[in-house]
């Protein structure tokens, strides 16, 4: 293998642009002075059509965990039951935080590869009155499931009183989302992944409906207080010291999505999920999801007559290649591609081309070049 | 002004080496890759002799408060009384976090600008010993104090049960600290300070009397749950997806230190603190604390003839030179000038020709290199 040629195809970390690492190396600056004044000042605005939203986008400096937990314990009061939408390992994570509450969880769990139903959704919160917010995760990393969160978003909006929480961290900043528009009240993604960066940043959106809860909860928290975050924002500043760099680096691929326009983002990522998808079918290996709710940013594939164990040994140790292995009952069972953020089609059929060649390595028997040649015919035929 | 010659010379954050950005600029790595665990089996022995513990540091990827938080969400129970020693803006953050979770708080507070005295802490624990933990601030980066944590543990190790949790932010790394020796039970520092990174990672070890509490301790937390980063650790992984590029950065700044080795670095620091106090005793300015309570990382300035805010608008705005104000009631009273991390005499000897220059140039009556020379005769005799 030639050292350094390393390709991070999980989903997230993501790579990181060159750009974007040099707009990290700049030297440090003081995050009281007016040069992080300066940054914040610009960033800010940029961070909100990403979001579909007016509300000032706060930022954490922690993993996107910190971010889900943040909701929970800004928008939950301590009598309030919750519903948390499982569909995977991040809507079980919602559950373990709450669980570590001690909220009262009504649990919804939909089978690892299938999306939520909203009808279902309704009826058990017309069902069940008492709740008083439902979590739900927009991209399932763990199935690679887009969940119809517009769709649940009207279905919450019919209850008083309820809010929409949504754990956007594996998709939000490369799949169309309008958090005002269809009513979420909490938005949470992360930097690793469609945002193009290094991990150590979670941004969060909260909704006036929210705001209004927030103010009169009671549950003690300090480092995951939104109010002081959403305090600090209205001087431009932060309420502790912010992980600088990534903020430095925040400002190019806020620079870079602008500059290449959402619409395209979204379409790139669109056209690099069909390329993945048909390849795989060219090559007759199951997808774990359906179409319809298939997501633009990952794609998991259950291989019914090789493990994908071995051939992600392959992949990373013959050819460099990480690819993502399943998560809790899914593990062994699958593997996953992480196809967002620094990404484009061109490096999609690197995958495939890879891919082929060392399922070829494992003994799997395959036309060589068939996937590669289905990616293309989408990517030629403008990925519709 | 040159453009990019800016001077960071705040207490923390502090510059960055540029082979440090270097190694920060890496492909980024997957986080659940052997890359990783490599990575964390690499760091973390590294890390024991700066805290000066045979503990596993845990590494958040977050803020120092959030380190800080951590300390008192994992080891005060409910209904513990805690003794928060104040000396400053940050030893005030102490009870901040405290009071946002009911916790029933003892303040003892000392003058701005001294340190505590161990004989009084020894006392007041003498005469209450319902007291469960005693937090104190190593070097108060507020003022420049550096306290007796050495004594204090002394003293509550005198109490049974009674535990020791000290913020080490602003000098852990400048300062030899012997957390084992001295018996300190939680030391928590931060990435941005004498650790020479930016911000975004803050570093916990804890004692096994400590541990022992946080085992039986119900308190909810998810983020800040000490025991999964212990967990993980064990496995050379980290429960969340970590800020990757500030890890792959500190492993460069624990091979400079380790390189310079541990001994000069604290004598650099020590040389560094004499050098910046005798120039301003030279120019007859008066220093916020007595010599005997000086921290090796940062020196306050209290000016009796000119304005603080004065200097450091000049200082930044025609030399590019970043210094500290004064925070909370010294505010616009103070200038804080960091000498930590990637700083060396020799910088201290531009500091110091810098802000005699501003302090020409805004009316004050100086012998212009009288402190430069104060601080090359420190530098001469070797910084004894």
């Amino acid at each position: 293998m030639l050292r350094d040629q390393t390709l991070l195809r999980i989903p997230g970390p993501t790579p990181v642009p060159p750009s974007v690492q040099r707009a990290m190396s700049q030297p440090m600056i003081g995050h009281r002075d007016q040069e992080t004044k300066d940054l914040l000042k610009t960033i800010t605005p940029k961070l909100k059509p990403i979001f579909g939203t007016e509300q000032d986008i706060l930022i954490l400096s922690a993993s996107g965990t910190a971010g889900l937990e943040a909701a929970v314990v800004n928008a939950v009061q301590p009598d309030d039951d919750v519903l948390v939408i499982v569909t995977g390992a991040f809507g079980d994570r919602f559950v373990k935080i709450c669980n570590e509450y001690r909220i009262s969880v009504h649990r919804y769990d939909v089978a690892w590869g299938e999306a939520v139903s909203p009808d279902a959704i309704a009826s058990y919160l017309s069902e069940h009155p008492e709740i008083k917010a439902v979590f739900a995760t927009y991209c399932e990393t763990s199935t690679g499931v887009l969940n119809p969160i517009e769709e649940l978003a009207r279905v919450v909006r019919q209850q008083t009183d309820t809010l929409f929480i949504v754990d956007g961290v594996s998709c939000v900043g490369g799949v169309q989302t309008k958090m005002d528009e269809w009513g979420i009240d909490i938005l949470v993604t992360g930097s690793q992944k469609a945002m193009m960066l290094p991990a150590g940043l979670t941004f969060a959106a909260v909704s006036e409906r929210a705001w209004h809860v927030i103010e009169r909860n009671e549950r003690p928290s300090f480092y995951l207080d939104f109010k002081r975050y959403r305090d600090s924002l209205a001087n431009n500043s932060s309420p502790f010291t912010p992980a600088l760099s990534l903020l430095l680096g925040l400002e190019q691929t806020l620079s870079m999505l602008e500059e290449e326009g959402l619409e395209q983002v979204y379409q790139r990522h669109q056209t690099m999920k069909e390329m993945t998808r048909a390849a795989f079918k060219a090559l007759n290996i199951p997808l774990l999801t359906a179409d319809e709710v298939s997501s633009p940013t990952v794609t998991a594939i259950k291989p019914d007559d090789f493990e994908a164990e071995k051939l992600r040994g392959v992949l990373k140790n013959e050819f460099g290649l990480s690819a993502a292995g399943g998560q809790q009952h899914l593990k062994g069972q699958i593997f996953r591609i992480g196809h967002m953020g620094y990404c484009s089609p061109i490096d999609v059929l690197q995958t495939i081309s890879i891919i082929e060649t060392a399922l070829h390595r494992i003994g799997k028997s395959i036309v060589l070049g068939a996937g590669t040649r289905a990616a293309q015919e989408v990517l030629l035929k403008g990925g519709n």
